[in-house]
């Protein structure tokens, strides 16, 4: 089986993702190279260990590593600080010391924990992301953010931490729900459009992006490493949100709206990040900044992995300007947004009037 | 007066320490040159805020900052996750953005804690020390170790993060109790005997060194400059304690077991880390890593600023070596030692025979 590695070369954090079907059960072996010291605590949720558990354990039982376990209940509502003071408590019975490791086995709610927790616990210790969802694979376990939610917003919580190294097996994603798989293409299709048309060339010659099965082990291959290497590369330039990272959250400024209005509860992220890059597209068409058949492109794309492309008719166009006014990326009052100039290229720009916005979100779907 | 400033130039994070008579009257000023953005809150506790609260504001709002302020009840019991959270929710209802700033007006608990919320709110916004205690403002403040306790330990939870600017008003020290003033000059006796032997003479040459009214405050200024300068160096070399940094913990090994044995009521930890500098001495003698002549001169030092020089009696041998075992500097079941090689050197040693080592802690006390 073919095996990728990409470097994530940052300045002080230097570090692999091996993308490595069949990883799982070779999972001891691929942390051999980084010398750990033998104590390790592997963390999941309830979800992901029953299928993985045994043989991640196993396998890092094999290769000398002394193996203790922390399940989460799994969800979003579990991501809190009463959740993590409970990790810390194993840590402390399990006598963590400062060159053990937290290895995060999940999604990005684990692995966003965890990753929080080797951050903070002894003033760090070392963090490997073994990531099994689609999202997580090409998106959290690169990069280095940790968070926790707070009461009053998601990741208000959080550290810049980076894993020792980043461990992906692409066929753990043989037991994630489709709407999840789904849902994590939206990212993939993200990196194709702001920074990578290859990669987007060849989702759109794909006939199915929609499941697992659908997608052959090469693709698969493909997608994930294009994606990594586009996320490797703006990250290694931008480590901590100065400016060029903020690219990697095109589709993410209505999205986010749209999650918002819709409670978290009618999207998940995925979705919600394909209805913003449907509006972000039509706003970039309408002020001209790419073409009608660029963003055609994108739209069909969209829609053959059965992604949504609305915003839901019961969203009013008011309440969703009001909502973008709470975006992180809000400079001195005025929203920024991250338009496409081409497949494979965005630009930030503060210069979008309310009222041509207004229209187009619309023509996505909001009412009036 | 007289200003001295310390430049700690890490890799990745450059910043000043400024000694400044005064200052907290201008300390406004004393931030403009980091041209943080307005919004800032500053965080302080009830023993020290009635003091200082009212000057410290009032200069930071006539520099143009917009400012909050969050005051902690006083002493180690609150220095927990659960006074974070409380913070947290401060930092949020006062709409901390990123570039938004955290002001640690305090001793060595409000700085930790608040270096913590700074590290983790919102993956870092920008921190300021303002210590207020002897310890803080030569060991504390500077060099980026940020904690919380947990129920089973202290500081177990924390980060490394550094501050943007370290201020200290020598003045302040006025208000300061006597005996939290003298386990501070515990830290600086320290530093003249593993760093800095002139530093060490100076306070040898001085009548008096228990109370801030009796050292002129050209003396102080030393005091704090060079205290800074060692910490700053060490800290230089090893900012995340992978092997120098180890002997700024000297005199703490059977400091903490002291410490611990007494559950932390007996003696504050300036008091502790004297006694267990006496006992490091000792050894140092009774292996021949110094001369009896050095040993005496570091007793009659803490003896002058009227520091305990004795482990309790009530203490036994045993436990006290038990406890010396769960010291973070254990490895591989061997207590590392930070022994004196003369004034202002020290070596790491792990060849402590259990034999010697119970003879000297009787001596220095300890029921055999």
């Amino acid at each position: 089986m073919l095996t990728t590695t990409i470097h994530v070369d940052l300045p002080q954090n230097a570090y692999q993702v091996a993308i490595a079907p069949g990883a799982i059960a070779q999972l001891g072996q691929h942390l051999t190279p980084l010398q750990l010291s033998p104590r390790l605590l592997l963390v999941s949720d309830e979800n992901v260990f029953p299928h993985y558990g045994e043989v991640a354990v196993a396998s890092l039982q094999a290769a000398g590593f002394a193996v203790a376990t922390h399940i989460f209940p799994a969800g979003e509502p579990h991501k809190t600080l009463a959740s993590i003071q409970q990790l810390y408590d194993t840590a402390h019975t399990h006598r963590l010391e400062r060159r053990s490791t937290l290895l995060a086995l999940g999604g990005g709610v684990v692995g966003d924990m965890t990753g929080f927790a080797a951050a903070t616990w002894l003033r760090g210790v070392n963090f490997v992301q073994v990531p099994t969802t689609l999202l997580a694979m090409v998106d959290a376990a690169i990069g280095g953010k940790t968070g926790v939610n707070h009461p009053q917003g998601k990741n208000l919580i959080g550290a810049f931490y980076q894993p020792r190294a980043v461990i992906i097996d692409p066929q753990m994603l043989a037991t994630l729900p489709r709407r999840e798989f789904r849902a994590g293409m939206a990212e993939v299709i993200k990196y194709g459009v702001i920074w990578d048309a290859d990669l987007f060339d060849q989702l759109a010659a794909a006939s199915q992006l929609d499941r697992y099965d659908a997608v052959s082990p090469a693709l698969l291959q493909t997608i994930l490493s294009r994606s990594c290497q586009a996320k490797a590369a703006v990250v290694r330039q931008d480590e901590k949100e100065a400016g060029l990272r903020a690219i990697l959250n095109y589709g993410h400024t209505v999205g986010h709206a749209v999650e918002s209005l819709t409670h978290y509860k009618k999207f998940v992220h995925g979705e919600a990040v394909a209805i913003g890059m449907v509006a972000a597209g039509a706003i970039a068409q309408q002020l001209e900044f790419w073409t009608a058949k660029d963003n055609a492109r994108q739209l069909d794309l969209i829609a053959k992995a059965q992604l949504p492309t609305q915003i839901p008719d019961n969203l009013r166009v008011a309440d969703i300007l009001t909502a973008l006014q709470s975006d992180k990326k809000v400079q001195a009052g005025r929203v920024r947004f991250i338009l496409p100039t081409a497949i494979g290229s965005v630009q930030i720009t503060a210069q979008v009037p309310t009222d041509p916005l207004a229209r187009v979100l619309v023509a996505c779907g909001a009412a009036a």
